[in-house]
């Protein structure tokens, strides 16, 4: 079974970052993982929750949410259901924990950055392009927050990315498109530091357990992609770093 | 106090009519009324709820709602308030009802369309900007439609677009940005059909009452406002009629 | 298709407004539109919400609610749903804005005014009934303010009431019981000031769209309305300035 | 201590049971013990719950709630809180319990009668009051699916009435209200068939606990009021039957 | 008709009494009434809840809560269904109630215990099963206090204990388990001091109402069992005494 | 820093495993690693979910929660606040796909396990300790259904058992308790099959980022972890297995 797109194994889709998608946000970013379409925005507040205050440390969260027809077949509201589900907050923690693996929250001073990641559009990875323009978005509205001199240092340690692999029909794939996740039988989604150490490794069997090899080989394909994403974050930053 | 945008009182902002910007639903559209951005998805269901069953008639309905940094201060999520609020409710009935006025249900048949307008950036206007998008959103959904054979006829009976206007320093001005409605003595929604006639009013005086001149000074402008909206739908609508 | 209670199209249902129904709240009134019949309650408060502190300027605030068997079949409760319905968001917020255009909120000082609809009996026009009895509930409290010189003035600028239009059988009629609401092609809810001026004008095409000489009508119908209401808030206060 | 209004301590506050106070409702009364106010209304349906179903019984089933003014100081209303409290719970499963004692539910039929005990005022005894409205409610809805020969026999077996005792500055006493309800030491409500028979015993220790000698002197007085407002109850319904 | 595990009318089922089940809890219960299994903690705060500030009184609250297999038939989570349900409301209060009538407010001071009544396995019961475990639990908590010098005196006045008693198959008979609690016609839950008073009297006729001599008879035989749980608290208590 | 319990790097606490806990359930276990005491239940229902009907295919599936006084500290319950916390949403679901994953759910039927682990006490390690009784638990639930003849062969394909790992002073340990858990710098929950493959791999950096060579060390302490585990398990399970 070759893959939907014709890429090779270790290829990732065609990725897109766009700066400054949003007029109001300190930071935003639209993210795209080939037909996958994040909208992330990155919110200043000078302040830090209740449970932080007079610590001299700041704070990131992160919450991700899907629009109703971002899928294949329409998904009802979790606000009209009135409750968050258990997908999203799962996400919602794991973009949270992934982003401030890369700061310094000293430096960050006592101010909060929320991060808000809406799926547009969904076709397998969401939470791993959330993630990768999450940290671009940050990157934006820590910028903003130099330029307004709210910073004590540099709060930025390193970067951030993240991309899913699996095992599709015996082989191991980097960066799956929905059709292939939902053909899986390991799914595996990695969350690396810009200078490639990791931050998460999240592994599940789908169909049948995995032995140490399959676990290895995945391991390897996710390095390289976040290798890779981190070049792409480099660029769409530096390109405008030239700018001025 | 000149328009912030230097528009004649009588001046529509740029509108801007993306169809197709979503791969998976059957309609959709990204609307911009200058900075105000809403997409519209068009969901169809070859079923009716439940309490339509068997009638031979079919149903639309609408949902309205705003990403948490659509605004100038972020928002919080309803989802994680777990209550949709007063504002979203009043907007998501008023969006179904203006759309539904336009539709022979009989012609649908036992078919529902679901509408989502998801605000992804607001600067005034959203919900007249959100009725006039979902209206060519819901028109390629009946295309799309009638290509497989789902219809009865021709259920778009008429076209609806909508917009807002108000008296800001003294002036009757059309589709008022942020800034204007936020100084807006007197604020009027208006939606109206292709062929002039209304079907939404709501008119309310934010500051002093207005009395019927002022009343009928705003219904003049939001008619020709909504005539001029009609003209972009068709436009919009009209351009691929070419292509095939 | 004659009235169902023979009245002229320009007609009000008989209405009757009975004050001080209750004994604890500080402003009470039943305020009966034919059988449609609605308790308002107004409770002062010696401070204001929060976002409105050290303001120097009061607020009133209202909520509308129905009884589960005010209608002719019964209605689950809001409270066991566990959510407020769009509908009844939708009406508390159009009293709300309707009275506050009644105020001046400096003379009104750091107080609040807490306004609560609930409808005994609906047989159409419950919110206009409840707009209407509430502005005098709210003359009540504010009466009893003055008496224990909790003003700066007085708060009252001019007085509101309310009525609904609509067009039943081809026919502009005025104050519609349930039974012509349903059958209504245009149904509009007007709110005025006792001076003649409008506060919100609210007109929706139930059916086919309606044009510029149908709203004419239906606003001159609704003005009228609106002062013989006036004229029995006037009376129904007037009743006891004179008993003492 | 003397009662606030002079009663003697075995004496009911003035009771007044008007029924037909709704227009649609299948039975309804306006109870009043005092100032105390509760509207009771009762819906019929020909159906019951699903877990009832082909049982060849009926059901009947009850909901208390309270205005957000009925007291002296205004509560929250439970919808906009989102959850219904626990008094409200309490108050609601014992008004159901209670009406159920009184009931042939193989008499009924497949029927459900939906009892809401709506507190417009409130001093002291709402639940008793709603009870005692209650019962009479259900005797018109009773009556009402008699004349529709939807019954299978007489579904009332006995009637039901209920009042509240308490101890009061050391002294027992019928029919409490607010002021010697918080005073009290000791308060208790009880629910008896008009044969006499208890059907509830609920007494609670406010202050020190009681001892056998004061809960026989409570019984004694409650079962005393029961059976005057049994009287009450047939007086009222007592009117009607001679009418016809 | 026996009982079904032979006992005599007035016997209790076998009770255990294991305090300092938990590490963590300030003190902590597993009582058992037969097969009825409740776990009690007391959490000590050294605050009291905000309308209580200031007043040098203390406050002791509680919540009940089943785990979804403790009974025979698995039961949704309450968690999971976003409300908690009237029966568990009910019991929280009552326990609550019933534990606050032993203390001494004052020589509490202003200090908070929680108590948490968790049932682990059900077999009828388990209201009076937690109140008595509550108790103990409570007990230990003070003494936790008490060598903490948190204490102003003894807040403990006396213990409560409770029992449930019924008539089953025309027998008054004490400590229902859950077979004959579901064939009971009168079903009643009694709560006692040590000294033998009353702090709850609840009775509910399940089936047909019931009369002076029965209520008369449950009331013995429910302060004969409360008198043997108290004996059973001391000794629980006073083993641990003469440990150490 | 010396582990607090003096364990070798690689040596579990000591893990309990009870059986037939409970009374009523198909299956139950009281497990305890160490001071984490997890109640796991088996429910079985003949019958799946909805979407699973008519698939000749069975389903599992689990819930996590904690008692309020589990922790060191009390938290609130979900039930009152009327959400699932995310974190709870998380370990339920990890549970689930972890048990599923030993599962041919064709020789399972159309029957539904719901496994139950609630949190008596909490001293870390509780998702790993919930998973690894909810095996035993569902062992006993199918020995229960076959013995029903509810079965069409063997669901247990094999057993799962989990265990975590961490880094903590710079050292791999296994089995982490609270406090060894809080300081941990990396951190992961490891679930694998009994002939020692993995289902489920998840290592998050708490601090800083790891790299690959104290995953692989981090992999190889789990594995050995849960192979211990299995046994603990099979001998759990084989002294009944022997006694009949």
């Amino acid at each position: 079974m070759a893959r939907p797109d014709d890429r090779a194994p270790d290829q990732l889709r065609p990725v897109r970052i766009q700066r400054g998608w949003l007029d109001h946000a300190e930071g935003s970013v639209l993210v795209e993982f080939g037909r996958t379409r994040v909208l992330c925005a990155a919110s200043v507040q000078d302040s830090v929750p209740r449970w932080r205050r007079d610590s001299g440390l700041g704070w990131v969260t992160a919450e991700y949410a899907m629009l109703p027809r971002a899928t294949n077949t329409r998904n009802d509201r979790e606000s009209i259901k009135g409750r968050v589900g258990g997908r999203t907050h799962e996400i919602s923690r794991l973009i949270g924990r992934s982003v401030r693996a890369c700061l310094d929250f000293k430096a960050l001073g006592e101010n909060t950055v929320q991060l808000d990641c809406d799926v547009l559009q969904a076709d397998g990875g969401t939470r791993t392009a959330a993630i990768t323009g999450a940290y671009v978005a940050l990157a934006d509205a820590v910028s903003w927050m130099r330029e307004r001199k709210m910073l004590r240092g540099n709060p930025l340690v390193t970067s951030v990315s993240a991309v899913s692999v699996g095992v599709v029909a015996g082989e191991a794939r980097l960066d799956l498109c929905y059709e292939e996740d939902s053909a899986a039988g390991t799914d595996m989604n990695v969350v690396c530091t810009g200078d490639g150490r990791f931050v998460e490794v999240q592994g599940t069997a789908e169909g049948a357990p995995f032995d140490r090899a399959e676990l290895d080989a995945l391991l390897d394909l996710a390095a390289g992609g976040c290798a890779e994403l981190t070049r792409l974050q480099d660029a769409a930053l530096g390109k405008e770093k030239q700018a001025p």
